[in-house]
């Protein structure tokens, strides 16, 4: 397999560290911040499917809103207007996870992207406060196809943008199942896995398991 | 709205009592069987939609088997190929919930279908068992085309498979994205609502939400 002409990251997850949801989530409804985490994280993601799959596309500030509306509403949590503002604006200045700014540097000059499914302003915002800037001169959002990732129409999106033949671009996530749909696509794939998971059974393989960011450079565990 | 000339309803959860996976999880983890149920079928709808978005179809047994197989492996349950074939055949003799012979008797002489992520023969199975044969002379599975709800192509294939409109044809089913996947594509919709759960957030309500199936033939609560 050559080695990747560029490397695209998912946001959420991989690059930057959603704790600080949970955090915030704690500090509005003591000892449901886990709960309220967990199931809003789920219903972000089950709407961005669900939408795809029902042709009803709407973007992932507005998804993310729903989503932890649904999950308030289903814990008994009451949902202010304003507690709902307040808590999304967490996902605005997620800190980045402290492995990923030497694991950049690791990969010298290659080209780096974020393929994402967050909005164009919600990557601004996390790649601003993490100061990326130049890091990541090339923020891709799905919002430009109005398709939620795993759809291959996402994926085509850094071939076209990039101008990269799609087998010598790189596909770095934290989410199995974002690896999935990039290697069905033919994207070569690392699957950061932060959290020793089993690998989703989606019919697809990672390329490549590493555990921190770290590991990228290396390309140390080949699956096959 | 004027009445439904067909009701076609959702298999699992809807007719069909889930529960005896649950029983069967406990017999085999014992204390492990609530978190093993809950885990499994969470996989195996997220399965039926990541692979319909990445166009990787496989039908609903395999992707049943994938999701059980995927929640032994993430809680550290010994999954010998013997306990998964064990708990699988539980999805083939599930039993309908108590109030579903006598709120199909309540329709009427009004078509009855079932139209299914369950593959025919998972269908077939479940029908038989508790026989159900003369109530369902239509039973649709998502395998004639090859991709799950709530895509539109799923519930067009109501609409042509029964030759009536599809503002003439109820959905059943106790999953409120199944429904909102069917009132976008345009058929009227029931909510059984079994759980008092809040209306997920897809853009789209049901038109009716009952919490019963006894009270189908009484359309008794529209939401607009």
């Amino acid at each position: 397999m050559v080695y990747p002409k560029a490397f695209v990251f998912d946001a959420y997850g991989t690059l930057f560290d959603v704790r600080a949801v949970l955090t915030r989530c704690e500090e509005v409804f003591p000892s449901h911040g886990a709960a309220l985490t967990a199931l809003w994280r789920s219903k972000q993601l089950e709407y961005s499917w669900l939408r795809t799959l029902m042709g009803r596309y709407e973007d992932f500030w507005q998804l993310t809103r729903d989503g932890l509306t649904y999950a308030c509403q289903s814990l008994g949590l009451a949902c202010t207007q304003e507690r709902i503002e307040h808590l999304m604006q967490a996902y605005l200045t997620l800190e980045p996870f402290p492995d990923v700014a030497a694991a950049l540097d690791a990969l010298g000059g290659v080209t780096c992207a974020i393929l994402s499914n967050g909005t164009p302003t919600m990557l601004r915002s996390v790649v601003q406060s993490a100061g990326f800037e130049a890091r990541f001169p090339h923020i891709l959002s799905v919002d430009a196809v109005r398709t939620y990732k795993p759809s291959p129409v996402v994926y085509r999106l850094a071939e076209t943008h990039l101008g990269i033949e799609r087998g010598q671009i790189a596909l770095v996530s934290s989410n199995c199942w974002d690896i999935a749909g990039a290697k069905a696509f033919g994207l070569q794939t690392y699957w950061l896995n932060r959290q020793n998971a089993p690998v989703e059974l989606l019919g697809v393989r990672p390329d490549w398991i590493i555990s921190t960011a770290t590991e990228l450079a290396n390309r140390s565990r080949p699956t096959k």
